[in-house]
């Protein structure tokens, strides 16, 4: 048969057997860049009110303390866990973004340390369980790309449940047959519509993703059965979801392209369109030591998306900051920074901030990608500097470096984790593989204050 | 606005707001039919393959024996048990079939049963809640009949979670506003494809259903929200799955049309194609007394999709079975009845049903509908007798009477249930309304012995 008729074989085949060895240091550093930069999202939203009102809703149907909720005392059974983790690592948008499609890691790395904590797993089974996952939801996310994406589907939650399904699969050591079970009952469970975007539901779905997931992967292994078939078949998953399916996507050079390398990390707490402005404005801000008080006028020259997107000139809420290009540049050279609190309420308002927000002008220009920027800041002496970023900082041309995703992980746990606390948590995400007990990095994740 | 941009509000408004003593006495007791039906479908099949494969995956994940399954001494937390009868209760595809579109007990009744178990709850509320969520539930799936169900979703599953967040989210008292989240986080969830028709996964539908619903009506309860207009919303759930959207089928007469009304419920072991046969051979047989060694042939004129779908000759399993018109006559014949042990097994090799069937002839006629047949049984004496179906047992010009459902229930239970108990729960069902703790129809599942 053609690859066509024989996708769903293909990649089950694939995840039960590939091995470890097989995969580049580069690729299996990166697994650990993508556990750091998820942990620290979603210990930083540990108590955001999204992840509060699930918890809330669910507390009294949780099963025996299985595993814990990341940067928080409660332990809940690992199915739970991963639910209440997935929405967490995922809340504040912060989390990892592949270059083309899903958020990976939040749908992967909650259900696969859920799974650690249930049952023991070393952190190079863990890392490498995270590597197959990642290929799985990222391929079958971009064999239906954009068609899915454009009839309404979140594709991070209705992919992401078949990188759990394959990753909590290899790790419960499924065979062919069940491996393709578990991605049938994961297909037969995604879900998750965009018209949710701007609701709690949002970040349902990659906790939804990671919980159903896992779910597939234990019900395939005690041989509840699927269809063997659910990606290519005439009713099967690509084709009630989507106009295009692209098989190849899926088959194509399995094992030596890897999309984990595709991976970005956001370090600014808001949309990416707006990232080459923040950039430049910090870089600008640090090279000349600027104080907001001397400056006249920011002009920004930006694509055009960028002013569709990210328009409001007087946001009064942190979350109205996110869509405000007006303010991101001026809290980026008031704080040097655009983290969270850089996106909070207190710094919205910061007079600092309000001032300097008036004094931005943008102008769109067709020939800039997205993230791309121009600026131009004028002082009240008349000096004028000007930056063109081509690359925001987080795009895979210019990759955030280890030392910036730990600096973004200590801004995020700041006030939940210690010093000592998140020290030792970025050393265990270093030395992910090396752990005879892959639980240990989510263990380290609670306060013990 | 128009009740197309409203069909959200205005179905969230009446599931609020209905009155008990609105709804007839005839749908009351509709939804008392039903319950039996669907417990004596999920008791039967407490043992089933697919409900012990489902149940020893999550075992190990349960939460606090808060509720019971059906048929069984296990208890489990009410989520669980949920999605466990869910699976039991069609997993013979004996449940009930809505005249257009789903299933509509097996989403509903394990979610309000095992709320009740966990929350104290009266029959009243239950039967009430119950009706409603089968108007949310057939509502929704006829919006969108038959274009969704065409284009691959298994509308059991898809719509029957709304049924499920509708009816547990009127027991835990939602306001307007979270009901409408309640919709918008079952929405976000349904899920559910035909290409699992054949595997155990199409059991799954409907207990992920009530699982979800129930999971989405309490997230709701804790002000988790959703979009507010998932139904209607350009990227909302009607135009993101189906081609078509009727929000008017939605909307209409709410409150004094009710889709129980033309709920049906199968007297036989097989899909509904073979009912008519089945029917005519069972009267024909009483009405003659008549003895299969003494039959020369059987010629049976159906429906010509009947001869598509049930063509197998020569049935080696109860399965097949239930795809052989030839064995359907033949053990409808010998044993009178067609219920799950006329579908076994040891029926269909059984010596008296293998020499009958092979005297079974079929002819189409497309002058006949689905549910319409003629039988003519010529004996070896020469006599003749015919029989034309115009309703099939079942359908709803000739429902199964009060009796009849009796009869199928304790075929059903047989083996499960004793004498006693069998009776004690058929009272129960009968007496629901009247019950001040609805737990009492769940706890009479469980056998003594």
């Amino acid at each position: 048969m053609s690859e066509t008729a024989e996708v769903t074989r293909i990649l089950a085949d694939y995840v039960v057997h590939a091995q470890p060895a097989d995969i580049p240091a580069s690729v299996r550093h990166e697994a650990s860049r993508a556990l750091l930069n998820a942990l620290g999202c979603a210990i930083g939203s540990a108590r955001h009110e999204t992840v509060e009102n699930a918890l809330a809703a669910i507390r009294d149907f949780a099963g025996p303390p299985q595993a814990g909720v990341f940067g928080r005392r409660e332990r809940l059974d690992a199915l739970n866990a991963a639910l209440i983790n997935g929405i967490s690592t995922h809340v504040l948008d912060y989390d990892d973004t592949h270059a083309r499609a899903v958020h990976p890691s939040a749908p992967l790395w909650p259900a696969l340390l859920a799974f650690a904590e249930w049952r023991k797993t070393s952190g190079a089974d863990l890392i490498h369980a995270f590597v197959l996952g990642v290929e799985t939801e990222c391929r079958i996310a971009l064999s239906v790309f954009p068609e899915h994406y454009d009839r309404g589907w979140h594709i991070t939650g209705t992919a992401g449940i078949f990188g759990a399904a394959a990753a909590t699969g290899r790790l419960l050591g499924l065979n062919e047959q069940q491996m393709r079970w578990a991605l049938g009952i994961a297909a037969t469970q995604s879900a998750g519509l965009r018209e949710m975007f701007g609701s709690m539901c949002k970040s349902l779905h990659p906790g939804r993703a990671a919980q159903g997931g896992m779910t597939a992967a234990l019900l395939a292994a005690k041989n509840f059965t699927s269809s063997e078939r659910v990606l290519e078949a005439e009713r099967g998953w690509a084709h009630v979801t989507s106009t295009r399916f692209e098989p190849t996507v899926i088959t194509g050079e399995l094992g030596s392209r890897f999309e984990l390398m595709s991976n970005m990390y956001k370090p600014y707490a808001c949309g990416l369109v707006v990232h080459a402005t923040i950039d430049g404005c910090i870089q600008l801000r640090n090279e000349h030591q600027l104080q907001s008080q001397d400056i006249a006028r920011v002009e920004l020259t930006v694509c055009p998306i960028v002013m569709e997107l990210t328009a409001i000139k007087e946001p009064q809420t942190g979350l109205q900051g996110k869509f405000s290009i007006f303010h991101a540049a001026a809290t980026a050279i008031v704080f040097g920074a655009a983290g969270e609190p850089q996106f909070g309420d207190a710094a919205v308002n910061d007079p600092r901030v309000v001032t300097l927000r008036r004094l931005v002008t943008v102008a769109p220009d067709a020939a800039l990608k997205k993230i791309q920027a121009r600026i131009s800041i004028t002082l009240k002496d008349g000096r004028r500097f000007e930056k063109t970023v081509e690359n925001a900082l987080g795009t895979l041309a210019r990759p955030m470096s280890d030392a910036d995703l730990e600096a973004k992980f200590r801004s995020l746990t700041d006030g939940v984790l210690d010093n000592t606390e998140a020290r030792t948590l970025i050393d265990l995400c270093w030395s992910a593989e090396s752990l005879a007990d892959g639980a240990a990095v989510a263990r380290a994740t609670v306060p013990h204050a």
